[in-house]
């Protein structure tokens, strides 16, 4: 089987950071590329994380490009409270991790990933895991890449259960709902992988110190860094029994459309301050009737996805 | 193939007037009665507007009962404007429909319902088109109908697109929050066919001169009542196309499932006046991860189901 080209587009962060080790190591796509986003952190943070953990993980010949620094409608970005709660002052948990000898691309993460659209079409698959700008404003310099890219699976919104930010908007999507509502609009072969699904993806310590046991240093750093997730999740309360895997289940459902239900809807996210309901994901009335291109995931196969995480894990924290 | 008895709550209603006649019609279904319900009208009105309804399709071997004349947290119901200027004045488009000869029965709907859950168990399917009210009453005083109904089969809610009162909330669910709340919590086998896929279900005057060209009088009086309400469609500007076929699609589906295509999820129904989404019909994030038994309608066979809807229709009206 030849292996698709995935590019991630990362605001590493946690998940992130399992999100890139399941991408690193699965036979089946060759990770020729990472744009860091804003979210999580800042994109500079971002980027840096995620030199560092490729250097971690062996993965030192995957490229990292520094994509937007804010908001397609903002002039500069500050991380979250809550952020910084969740995944750390740092983006990793505030563990250590030995800094890269690589630095950042000069070429930008948008031009990349056009390049790569052009270059790859069909057998390009794009993964979002922050927010939608980097998409958006590849798509306002070259409309083309709306048909071109093979697909595009992004982890972000909540159709079916309520946000994490409102009870209408998730995290990703309430960074910049105007270019996540202009990608839901013109981007074709398009999964959204939200919170109607993450949220029953949840990891136990008990699943963590299997990596801890393997000994090594990438198995400790990320039985750390995953720990420290699954404390914050239960400290704010978000959820006592686990941490979601948000991430990686949009790298693994990008690689194996089979982990999850999904329907077919045409969405559209809504910006309006004044509305009430700020960055929601919803079908689009005016689109209702119309053929659409846009998979909404709506249900899981869990025990399958959290095994073979885990077995991806394993692997990568191995070697 | 035994047909299963069905029982339908009605706040008659145009399309109400139109999921009655399928019921009458449907060789695969024995309508054991009608519950009246407050919603497009008064109470008193839905209850006359089904017997005279009944009467003119010559099924007047069925019998109608009063439900609850206003939601479960208010003391009276007055009809809202909206509902006037789609369904007509009296609830059905303003038109003179021949007086039935019967009179609403004496036993009140909710008592028939739970008569009726007990007698017949898996073998009932319950229908309800307009507020839960009934239902949730029903619950209140005999929470044992939550397991022996067979299935329950609600028109109401908008999970995967925005409402039609406001962009939350659907015109059945918005009647009584609390009572809808109580119905998607206790209720067992309950299928939602809201908005979803109904606004996707939409019928045209093409459609009604078939059923006015039968030149009977139930013919030119139902093509009249549809009539009525697509123009109201095109007037109100809720669809220009064609008006949805709500109600009908319920029972459709309560008597064939496979009109739709449904996904699991425990729903709840917001009803904090403070909160901004009054009324929303959204999956429960406390019950994520439990076993469900309510099924979401997300898609519909269009086509399959308005082809059966008229092929009903008119053997119905042609009598």
């Amino acid at each position: 089987m030849a292996s698709v080209k995935m590019i991630l587009d990362l605001d590493t962060g946690i998940d992130d950071a399992l999100a890139l080790a399941w991408a690193v190591c699965d036979p089946r796509t060759d990770l020729i590329g990472v744009i860091a986003s804003y979210g999580n952190t800042l994109v500079e943070t971002a980027a840096q994380n995620t030199l560092d953990l490729l250097h971690l993980l062996g993965a030192d010949n995957v490229p990292v490009f520094l994509g937007e620094s804010h908001s397609s409608t903002t002039q500069s970005f500050d991380v979250m409270p809550i952020s910084k709660a969740i995944h750390g002052d740092n983006g990793v948990g505030n563990i250590d991790i030995t800094r890269s000898p690589r630095q950042v691309e000069t070429t930008s993460g948008i031009d990349f990933l056009i390049k790569m659209a052009h270059q790859y079409q069909d057998e390009l698959v794009y993964v979002p895991t922050g927010p939608l700008t980097n998409l958006s404003k590849a798509l306002t310099i070259d409309s083309e890449i709306a048909h071109l890219i093979g697909n595009t699976t992004l982890m972000g919104g909540a159709l079916t259960v309520p946000g994490n930010v409102t009870p209408f908007t998730e995290a990703n999507i309430h960074q910049d709902p105007e270019a996540a509502d202009h990608v839901f609009r013109e981007q074709e072969r398009l999964t959204m992988v939200g919170l109607d699904v993450t949220l029953r993806t949840l990891l136990t310590k008990k699943h963590t110190q299997k990596w801890r046991d393997l000994g090594t240093k990438a198995g400790i750093i990320y039985a750390d860094l995953m720990d420290y997730y699954i404390e914050a999740y239960d400290q704010l309360g978000i959820d006592h029994r686990g941490a979601a895997l948000h991430d990686p289940l949009a790298v693994a459902v990008a690689i194996d459309p089979s982990y999850v239900l999904t329907i077919p809807l045409n969405m559209r996210v809504t910006y309006d301050q004044e509305s009430g309901d700020y960055g929601r994901t919803i079908g689009d009335r005016e689109r209702l009737l119309e053929d659409t291109t846009t998979q909404v995931a709506v249900g899981v196969k869990t025990e399958r996805f959290v095994r073979d995480f885990m077995d991806f894990m394993i692997a990568v924290l191995n070697d």
